[in-house]
């Protein structure tokens, strides 16, 4: 096994300094498949950074096959950014711009700034009769290119903060065949975002709640990663050839922000140790505690806004299950024209299960209170 | 003429204070047409509510048709927001949200949440037959009930801060002739946003420089407000019905944020005054400078971003004509290697109009720079 | 018993709307003292409004004698303030001036500022002849007289943001006989903070860690208010005058900001329940759960700042009683010559307890880990 | 002349990425003072970088005498943290500490934390005899130590990041003779900031606008420098010992933040420059256009608070000199209730000089409008 540490410059300071990101890559003998995993993309979501510690870990010292990749504080323009006690990572506080939405979905990008497009290269492999797998490795090189274009920074008009980090881990990721970009969210429980073409493989990842989002486009890694696959399988399916999608691409949610726990990390790693071996990375057993796997669309995912102004007592805790009707929330309030403190209980709409809540308790009108998932089936 | 006044409570914050907005209408007793114009929607773009100021005091002693709507300082929770010296408000500082990005396209939006689709709408009024201007008048109420539905906070899943706000101002500028979203850029000359089928009718608005955008929604107030329009219009021609938008809504861009300016406002409301006098709104001469109009599609505003970090000293003002290969900016740079200091030219790419430059000299690579106008005609 | 509720402006926004604080006064019919109790003057530190809704409900319903003046939410400026998901409020975002620091110590402060000086009211209350309770009860308007003046805003030197709020709120408890001042820390057991002269009094408070300030000041409400007391004693006793300070005032430390909490304020209201037993408030019997108290100097109230930068776990939990050489922190950094990840232990440097940890573990150099308690004494 | 460049570390990020000052020192063969100039300490005060990049040049090719000391970017601290469109540099984001505030006057401080004290000092050097010059040197070693110990970071009770980059920064100075610390105001004209020991020689800085300080310590880096020597003089004064103070140390203001001017910074190149040649660094004959000085004192250097919140129009640029009653700004208000707008003018108290002035016309009532000198003097 061989290990490569590569320093990779992603933001020169005003003062000359610069911001860079490592990325470690365990190289086996023997083939098998590119696992690509990335965390803390988001400046307060941490965790990911101690499960990829223990990944690095435990490859360091069991057998494995394929290549793995692992960039660990992979957003150092977020991480660092921080404002009371707290860090303000989410966006960029510059612009706005989530640093989860400005990767590229090159099946929609203009040929002028990417160097081509999907059209010609399912023109190009399918008059050379390529096999699927001969367009898969094409494919992957044909990305490299088009990112490779759009990090020219001698090119004026390009690029901003959040495209160019973004098009660093993108490139980073494209020839993997299984990317997990490793996220928090603000107290949340544990979930993954999986593509409708990845509904079955998702079962694998044995994450107690996954969210089933379209084959879309909505400027996310994982997103970013599948739809050129999905554009191209389209394209080569109009054209009567049978295509599978080669990759799988997943955003997984470990919990809370701001927060980093080894034990937790144990758990989280064992479950991806676990869909590493079922992808054929190594043979190892683990025993496996099975739980059952809750399963809603993304439509079924639902944000409660906050009605009017208060201080909210969160009544559910992440991963709890309630029935419409329930309280979830009680935002208190005091009623000067009553001199009275009053209590504004927010009841479920429907029966679900909490996955996220605020990180405040102090809540102006027309903040999200926390996200449920509603129609949902369950796997076992 | 009779004036009134109407507080609209905006946001209920957590200790039961209220932002509101003050809605201040002025109606005449001969018909005409409704002007509707508001300031402040981002937290810093000040120099509207002078003009509102101005325009307000000249209606109060001057003669006038129809209706006008003022709303200055429209956004309460993105100019109350501050940090270091400056006002936040660009987005909301709590989600990165673009305060005006969150309105809502009708034509767009699911039934469920408006109450009504346009394809309903248009086959009610095509089945009976009414003439254009009660189609108008029909179609303007229709708007007002979708927008009414959106602000029902006793959904629990709805509604953002920033559809909130959005949505409110979008209900009390959707019966207008005519709407105006003063704001301005960073440091900025003075420019408008008018939509291909507005391109004629923003001559007489005589702004020196005018940025033609598609007939397409990105969520600001000026193509919410059209965009319906367009949808109806569209549907109409496809039964070979003729129709003509009867509205117009532009995005005017007033100079500099963080500052206010007696002197200027004078001329951006003498600018407003004549376009109201073409709209039919008064009928007093107002002596004019006529001056050259620039012209250009969204598409050639450049937005040229660094491409290293530095101190930026900005070469030439907003206004300024330049040609391809001239020095825009220079980058300040520390070369610790070499012990001195290099400059970075930043030199054009092409010929162009300064339009608008960052608010500040200290940058970090991938910040936007300036925006310029390319490939510009000239009305004159 | 009577109610009165008193909208008090703090602030005239940019757009004309105000901030405004709602002051509720508890009148009995039987004297006895004036007990005032504000809550979450820094923005996150919600969970002191919630023990006033509790009290306000209590002697809405049970006999008591004097005045109680509740102020909950009692800093508009700080609570509207967020960014993120956070609450951005321990400081002036405009200014860094910790909300807690611009109280003003009458001793110190020129007389033309505000419009007397204690030298002087000494030598007028000595050459009448006052005894200690007049004394005490012109003192008491001689306080209100001096904040009167500093928030006369037609000096157009006067008054900044923080001072105007602080001033607001010291000259409302200026004439009581308990303060409370309600606060949180960031992740944080109960304590609270008692001058050198309340340490006996102090024990009533029944609060499980207190720390011993200084008869000095440092800016903050508690300190305000009785330093005019120490010095009017300090300047008696310089005239073989003996004269016991007759008022008590305490900042109350409740936990983690950003968190409320119905259970816990239960809790917390029976000990100032408690208190106020012990002071002739109330004659009600409360069951009492006995439990330690532990003292410490300010001086041995000491913060352990990061030595580096990394992904900190924080081992112990506030309230945990540790040793010297315990771990209490792990710092998770990755070593990129090495290619692995270290974890840099904290170890105790002396025997403590853990009194408030850092809301983050997104930790740069230099950030306050954590505050514990050393050379601490026990009560019972 | 010998060139070096030393990178130090000022803080260690969480990612492991680290953010380093550049110090370039110039030493000249033949012996001369030692001038050490830093710019940049707030984030958003850009313009003595581009000074110190002139006189790099300058002196890279003009023989002087001794040592010059360059730190431009000296706090990276501050310049890489930005909201909006703005540096959020004047005060520490996470703590509120004012990045100019946390030098150490070591008369002040504990010997058990800089591991000695000025008393030990000068008992020592009297009881040797040395004269003033060796006692000079001694105490810049002294001084030295004092600042080496306060670095330490094994102690686990030290140190912040304020405290930690100012040490570093004061130790660097800690034996220059004369000290130039480079700051910008808001929008602000050029001034510096001199001590009463230094006011005859603050006229040879040739600066418009000098405010006298006492020989005070308030954390800045300027009266960190010359505070020990100001004890020094004390306690040998107290002695009978004659000492003059040997080192000078100014703050220095260049105009207005976030702005870069190459042509202002060759103005402020040449009164440098003039400025060291009466030291004795080189014997250029530089020309001069003699301008008139203003000096005050530090009390009558006023702040205008804002009575009320409101657009605030400023009437009076930087530089200009006003009589009692002049009006100084307009701050334009919506009354809601006369459905009309008013003009709230703020008129001069007194005769004075406009020095600085808020940075935005966004106002909330106890903001910092403007900042003037009072009861001035000339010196010409």
């Amino acid at each position: 096994m061989k290990i490569t540490n590569t320093s990779i410059e992603v933001s020169k300071l005003s003062n000359g300094n610069a911001l860079s990101i490592e990325v470690v890559q365990y190289q086996s003998e023997t083939p098998g498949p590119h696992i690509y995993i990335q965390a803390n993309v988001h400046g307060a979501e941490l965790q990911g950074n101690l499960v990829i510690a223990q990944l690095m870990d435990y490859f360091a010292e069991h057998e494995f096959s394929g290549k793995l990749t692992f960039v660990p504080f992979a957003n150092p323009l977020a991480s660092t950014q921080s404002m009371g006690g707290y860090t303000y990572g989410r966006f960029n506080a510059r612009t706005g711009d989530n640093w989860n939405r400005n990767y590229t979905d090159v099946s929609k990008t203009n040929k002028s700034v990417i160097g081509g497009s999907i059209a010609e290269f399912v023109n190009k492999v399918t008059t050379q009769g390529l096999d699927s797998e001969s367009i898969t490795e094409n494919f992957k090189q044909f990305l490299n290119a088009c990112y490779e274009k759009l990090l020219d920074v001698t090119n004026p008009y390009a690029i901003s903060e959040n495209k160019y980090i973004n098009t660093i881990l993108q490139k980073l990721a494209c020839d993997a065949d299984v990317v997990l970009d490793l996220h928090t969210g603000g107290r949340a429980t544990r979930y993954i975002y999986a593509a409708e073409f990845e509904q079955k493989d998702a079962i694998k990842m044995g994450f107690p709640h996954t969210l089933i989002i379209p084959n879309e486009f909505d400027g996310a890694l994982d997103e970013a990663c599948f739809m050129p696959w999905v554009t191209l399988r389209k394209s080569l399916q109009s054209m009567n050839l049978d295509f599978e999608i080669p990759i799988k691409a997943y955003t997984v949610e470990l919990g809370s922000e701001e927060d980093v726990n080894s034990e937790d990390a144990k758990l989280d790693c064992l479950k991806i140790l676990n869909y590493l071996k079922e992808i054929g990375t190594h043979q190892n057993m683990i025993e496996v505690t099975s739980e059952p796997q809750y399963f809603c669309s993304l439509k079924d995912y639902r944000s409660y806004f906050a009605a009017t102004g208060g201080l909210c007592e969160y009544l559910v805790e992440p991963a709890t299950h309630f029935n419409k009707g329930d309280p979830l929330a009680c935002i208190h309030q005091f009623d000067k024209l009553q001199y009275q403190w009053k209590k504004v209980v927010i009841k479920a709409n429907n029966n679900g299960i909490m996955i996220n809540r605020a990180t405040s308790s102090n809540i102006m009108q027309g903040e999200v209170l926390f996200q449920v998932m509603e129609n949902y089936s369950c796997s076992n």
